[in-house]
């Protein structure tokens, strides 16, 4: 089997476009001492993507010009030079946008599909859902009871936090684009409502939503909406910053909350957070996670798309709203 | 003795003038029952001053046409309907713009003038000192051997943020506008370094003089200095947004940070607070305040005006810059 890749060839400026990648079938790696060759199922597609494309200081360093795009997967181990894998073995990690992956046996986890598929493990139970925990409970420290908005609520890290709220004992109201997404969030993920940001102005509709203010609200997309959130603030309130997709591909016209000193008004806080940190808790956060599927209190949805060479066009629907829940390449 | 007053007789747009007030002569008030009447020697001017003029919500509602301006003070008792003051006793409280104050005693506390003359119980010992030390210690969570930065560092609250991050053993650099203020920060308050404002942009000095980042950064004035601060950030810094000078006077043209993500790269946090909050632990500043005050470890700088209707230009010396240390009227 050859293998085919996703290489970075251009940094973008604004969206990727096709320029962006050079996509090309080369020879199958072989593994070295301590390596494993992983046939890859499934790709996790990611709005951080969007920032490892340029140079710059940030919280893992750039894609480097050349360089198989970074993501994480989960496949099939098809040779292992490390003790711990066997073929046959499931496992997932850092395996990039390829067919076939070359990593260290260190850098992968086995998983269990009898648990749940491919996919599940790159959407709930991967990075998207130890962002949601981690930012929640960790960060946002909800408490039962409380009123909790999430922005990008139809999305991978947006839906699970919905859902972990309600749960949780919480008031949910997201915020998603379109009527469709909005039925997501509240007919399957049970948000108590949620508000269409192309509907019109959504302050008003958010703070009908929010009588009592808003004690946590979990940012995913920045820009305006994150300024309607911290409108609508409660005392001592935390605002836990986890991305800002509306502005990943044009940094320069991110601008801060005008707002910022309702922080102070209300005696409130905004915390930045970065998931890596809490890679030894994972565990934690996996066994609740999966405890929810289990007893059908947490629905995973997932949008599963198929063919390595449509990772250009695929990856740019995170950043123009074209995704519904999890997105997922099967390569 | 009659009364003279300074009652707010417009909503200023912009810095107040001379029209934003009416000063005048008053009959002396007479105390109710459990009311207390107090000569005022000493009035507090606080760059808060600014935000209680504009209507609207915010964490105290605001003052109201042709009332007395509000403001701390301390003073001596003439005459008492409270059991608990006699006439002579020294007392501080929210006193107002005026040279007589008529209080219920519930809202007024005794002074001892022994520990401290009356401007210094406004300064050190008053809400500016709580602010430095709860911003600092609670907000700020500061550890010993730290990097502290404090902007408007030769002010009222600055000030005293430099001198006890000092004495808990951090390394601290103080941002203030002139040479003056700066040689006041660093050669009476005792920062390792002073950034001058005026003499130049604040980021690349600042970067110089904390090489390993910050890890409190004491935000009195918001705007670009907050920017500056805010790239230079260590690994969980805490941003302290204690006010922000730069936009009382013109609450339109605030911003927010551009380069709030730095929060997320960062995993640090900015949060707000009020003062008023820890009123039940003043006590356990003022004794930590007033140790520094005995053992020379803490000077306070006060610059002391004399004469009620000067209250006018006095004021916006906060705004401008034009003060050295806590301001404080003499009516």
């Amino acid at each position: 089997m050859n293998n085919r890749t996703v290489r970075l060839a251009k940094r973008p400026s604004g969206l990727p476009g096709p320029d962006t990648w050079t996509i090309a079938d080369e020879p199958a790696p072989a593994p070295a001492e301590g390596e494993v060759l992983v046939e890859v199922k499934a790709i996790s597609l990611d709005p951080a993507m969007r920032g490892w494309l340029d140079e710059g200081k940030s919280y893992i360093p750039p894609v480097g010009l050349g360089e198989v795009m970074r993501a994480s997967g989960a496949g099939v181990v098809l040779a292992s030079r490390d003790p711990r894998f066997a073929p046959g073995d499931a496992v997932m990690g850092g395996l990039g946008v390829q067919r076939l992956a070359c990593v260290r046996g260190r850098d992968i986890e086995p998983i269990d599909l009898s648990v749940a598929p491919f996919e599940r493990w790159l959407g709930v139970l991967g990075i998207a859902g130890m962002t949601a925990w981690f930012g929640l409970f960790d960060v946002g420290a909800v408490q039962p009871g409380e009123t909790v908005v999430v922005s990008a609520a139809a999305g991978a890290v947006g839906g699970l936090v919905v859902q972990l709220a309600r749960r949780h004992g919480c008031r949910v109201v997201g915020i998603a684009g379109g009527p469709g997404k909005c039925r997501l969030v509240t007919e399957r993920y049970g948000a108590d409502a949620c508000i269409d940001h192309r509907a019109g102005p959504v302050r008003p509709a958010l703070a009908a939503a929010v009588p009592g203010g808003i004690q946590v609200y979990f940012d995913n997309v920045g820009g305006e909406i994150l300024e309607a959130a911290m409108t609508l603030l409660a005392r001592r309130a935390r605002v836990v910053i986890c991305g800002a997709i509306s502005g990943y591909n044009d940094f320069a016209s991110i601008r801060g909350p005008r707002n910022y000193l309702n922080l102070l008004v209300q005696r409130a806080r905004m915390e930045g957070f970065v998931v890596f940190d809490y890679a030894a808790r994972y565990p934690e956060a996996r066994a609740g996670i999966a405890d929810g599927l289990a007893d059908g209190s947490i629905t995973a949805v997932e949008d599963v798309r198929d063919g390595l060479d449509r990772f250009p066009e695929v990856l740019t629907e995170l950043y123009t709203g074209g995704n519904f829940g999890k997105l997922v390449l099967r390569p």
